[in-house]
């Protein structure tokens, strides 16, 4: 059996809170402005009073509410895949799954917290959500989510991407969504930037303030985020708790599981469900892959940083590389982040969890692999969690050992062609890691 | 329960051959430099015995190799979904299901007959395969099959989309495919129209004469065909034998069948398990959906024509508008057919199935409805079945019909998303019904 398929009558009614679970409180987030910890009152700013409480809940299990549960069924729970093809092709003792969550209407697991994010907000009388999106996919999932709930939508997309990558914007549009290159007219922080520079070409850090600007600025009108916050991960251990059940059913678990760690959401969304079983004793390793020429966790530091460049949000505790480092112009923009989710950050602090650094190039030759194999097109970000898995079942393969490696892939890659170009035509390169860059920016952490 | 899946396990091990079921026989193809019927052994030029064979079986179930159904296991079976936000939209007490064919490599039904037809070349010892290509979707699907053989590909891209549709383009070759702009300087065919016009656009007629030409001329190379031809429709029917399934799991059965037709192969695929069944006398509709600017069935005739522009194919009995009919540019290429699979032709001829022609703005209009709706972008081609549908279930509406309604989403629209531009910024239009050109092009039937 390759495909594994859960009836949509077993998508989990409850999102697993890891909070409950870890072995040492979460130092809090701190107020940009006072240093001190953020209020529920500076959050009501922006967030819906559902979402701060589950920001902060120390509840193991949250209801999924049944409006949720239905947008959710439009195509969860998604397919677990061995991937026999790949296996054989690598000659490996290994068996590797994987949890699709390409299937989503936006192709990747973004939606499945756009769409609580969207509910929550419209139920405590919120009209508009805005947000910022670089590559695209948290926008396009923000953009399915307010439309399943007719609520408007405002997205901030990166003036270089509004114009290199206009299937995205096309996508969002389809789905009701307004979208604005950003810096814009439309805020104060846009035209600062437009003043001193008409033709910048934005970045994700301005467009995240203006996102925020508008979204505090207007009653009707809030602000939602994609990945990082606590209640962001929250929503997507939808993932790990399906992929359990599933791997149940074939009476298999595994040794082994890889994420691609951006912001944290995909590797916490899968992960999470199993390291509460680590936290009871079991034997299991989650490891959150992130690119070598971004390497949050496994050359930044752990401190208190700003979640943006304009540092308009909460000082958080996370792994950073500093809020002003930018990170090269790899073809994966969804993993070009400074910082990490601060739960995930904790994890590796504290030995929980392991981290890989991969390779740019390492990344597409694995990931066209698994494309000739297995037949789908995963998106660059998802392939890091790919040429982790494969690197580890070569290993298997030395080794003799018959480990079982489960991987989230999180999204597909139809969007994705011209990096795929790129790299046919021999125009990507390994970047080195930037030290030097990195040293720079770790000198203007916050003081706390 | 939204979506209703089968396990692996029950793909179907056979595919389902409507010759041998059709009330009256076919009449044969006839060579294009004879007038008389095309024997086995011209056929044999560019295609294995083993598809020759099936294109004039008139047995009614055909194993499926498994060789074959390790590689449809892949993707297949595909869901079926029952539409229900979309019918709550609409407010119709009709039932809307939908079989999704987009789930596959290449996003759409193509692949069904792709592999088939690699896997028999392979078998028969063909090393290479060249096909042509207009939109891109069945070139990407042979492209994919040819990877999973180890074989060549060759597809021959017609030029003007070979420029204006990158990613196709890129989609072929990440899966090893060799894309060459059409007219090209590699065959007669080509250099014969470069020598007339440098900078001609090339078009699907010339496309194919070069493929053609190319596997006629090399023993170690055939020819593929994604549509029309009987074996091409049979390798479809696992489509149509799956939703009969899972329809009976949730105890159902479609009042009316409708499916996007532009040389026949996913509306075959999906309507001819059922017409199995209305030979027996069972009560079902099925109807063939047209573009109003490319109405083969109903305003073209009944006649022996040419499958192609260069009259390099066999005259084949069918509904056509005459070969040199050149369709209004509409945004749903892979309809833009002269003609139609001699065997739709003459079911609809014979009065067992409907056809229906619809506009191209109220494709896009309900396409855009169904995206918004269930959270599926559909390719323009299948949202022509989406049109008719959502028109059948609005009439159920008026008359209070609880109607039972099926139709095939044959692909997905992620590689169209600049059609859907064209539509919001208002460039699409209802092309008239082309009366006179058809007029003119239907004088060029061939006499036989």
């Amino acid at each position: 059996m390759k495909k594994i398929y859960l009836d949509t009558k077993e998508l989990p009614k409850q999102w697993y809170n890891i909070l409950a679970d870890l072995p040492s409180p979460m130092d809090p987030p701190l107020s940009p402005f006072t240093n001190k910890p953020v209020t529920f009152d500076e959050m009501k700013a922006i967030f819906p009073e559902s979402l701060i409480e589950q920001e902060m809940s120390d509840k193991r299990w949250i209801d999924i509410p049944e409006e949720i549960l239905e947008i959710l069924s439009l195509w969860r729970p998604t397919p677990l895949i061995r991937a026999e093809r790949l296996e054989k092709h690598l000659g490996t003792p290994a068996k590797i799954y994987f949890k699709y969550e390409g299937v989503s209407p936006a192709g990747s697991h973004k939606p499945n917290t756009a769409v609580a994010q969207a509910y929550y907000n419209k139920k405590e009388g919120i009209k508009r959500l805005t947000t910022e999106t670089g590559a695209g996919q948290w926008g396009s999932a923000l953009a399915f989510a307010t439309k399943m709930f007719n609520m408007e939508c405002r997205v901030y997309m990166v003036k270089v991407s509004f114009y290199q990558k206009p299937y995205r914007k096309s996508f969002m549009r389809m789905f009701g969504a307004e979208v604005i290159p950003s810096p814009s007219e439309f805020t104060n922080s846009g035209r600062a930037i437009l003043e001193k520079n008409p033709d910048s070409n934005g970045s994700l850090g301005i467009a995240i303030s203006e996102a925020v600007e508008e979204a505090a600025g207007r009653n009707d009108t809030n602000y939602a985020l994609g990945s990082v916050l606590n209640h962001v991960l929250l929503h997507q251990t939808v993932i790990g708790l399906e992929a359990k059940k599933q791997l149940e059913m074939v009476g298999d678990y595994p040794d082994k599981i890889f994420a691609s760690c951006g912001g944290g959401s995909n590797f916490g969304g899968i992960a999470f469900p199993f390291l509460a079983d680590k936290f009871n004793g079991k034997d299991v390793e989650a490891v959150a892959v992130e690119p070598a020429s971004c390497p949050t966790l496994t050359k930044g530091v752990y401190a208190y940083d700003y979640g943006d460049v304009a540092k308009l949000t909460p000082i958080m505790p996370m792994f950073t590389l500093g809020h002003d480092f930018e990170p090269p112009a790899i073809h994966a923009g969804g993993l070009r982040y400074h910082g990490d989710s601060p739960i995930v950050s904790k994890l590796y602090k504290d030995g929980l969890i392991s981290a890989e650094a991969v390779k740019q190039l390492e990344v597409f030759q694995y990931g066209i692999l698994f494309a000739q194999t297995e037949g789908i097109v995963p998106a660059p970000e998802s392939a890091h969690a790919i040429a982790a898995t494969v690197k580890e079942a070569l290993r298997c393969k030395e080794t003799g050992e018959e480990k079982t490696l489960l991987f989230c892939l999180s999204g597909h890659g139809f969007f994705d062609m011209a990096s795929y170009d790129a790299y046919f035509d021999g125009k990507l390169v390994d970047y080195e890691y930037p030290e030097e860059m990195i040293k720079e920016s770790l000198k203007n952490l916050p003081k706390v």
